[in-house]
């Protein structure tokens, strides 16, 4: 397990915000990640990369996704009290991520409900992947959380 | 590059659809990948996953997110065609996904649109993924489409 316990449904509020640590993106760990998930040449190959809409070697989509949920994960906001994730909505792909790029991840309560089940609330969280320069990815997270379990 | 050279913008409309490859998922996958990407307890330990919501151990997410990726990726539709992805929408983890599911991917163009540049339009695929019982995941993929280049 990682970090501190996190938050419970009944400590989240719309606006809440964290930032996450930061991580390198090299071009090994692009190439890599690409060869297994998204093989595409703007992704795997830098010479072929010059021709297409990218100008250059471009991390996958995917791997900008990945990077930023385990930075989201990292931050330990649910560390503990998610009970399971329901999906993702408005994933976009805003700027290329490229070798070089080093990311960090804020994550804020963008807003919450009850559900039908009284031990649990229903949680979207937006996340907003920035490099050195600008921001390059969004995206909302759709996730079940548990309330304070009663005082026994 | 995999496969045979993928459908041009022209060449799509609304409700073609293909099946793509069958991919298995064993236990060791499920722990090794949810090790480095998403490592909740009811991803990576059997035994504390008991006791969670899943009853048992579960793919992450992200897990059936990147192979459902891939089985449409190996299902060649926009092999070299795809000039760039722009987002995903509605991504829905429908039902958890357990170790010795084989999975497959049902690719079917859900709508597609001009843009303003005249080489290339806007489609949305929709992706659903099925293991051998039911349908587990599902998503909206975005992406720019090369039309046919002129003879030249």
């Amino acid at each position: 397990m990682s970090a501190a316990q996190g938050l419970w449904y009944d400590e989240l509020s719309p606006g809440q915000s964290w930032l996450s640590p930061q991580a390198p993106v090299d071009e090994a760990s692009v190439i890599g990640f690409a060869t297994q998930w998204d093989p595409q040449p703007f992704h795997i190959d830098p010479a072929a990369a010059k021709q297409t809409l990218f100008g250059g070697l471009s991390g996958s989509g995917l791997q900008t996704l990945m990077i930023s949920y385990r930075l989201y994960y990292d931050t330990a906001v649910l560390n503990g009290t998610a009970l399971a994730g329901l999906g993702f909505d408005e994933v976009r792909f805003l700027k290329p991520m490229r070798p070089g790029d080093v990311l960090q991840v804020r994550t804020a309560v963008k807003s919450m409900r009850p559900t039908s089940k009284p031990d649990r609330g229903m949680v979207v969280l937006r996340l907003e992947t920035f490099n050195q320069r600008e921001q390059i990815f969004s995206m909302d997270l759709l996730a079940l959380v548990s309330r304070r379990p009663p005082a026994s």
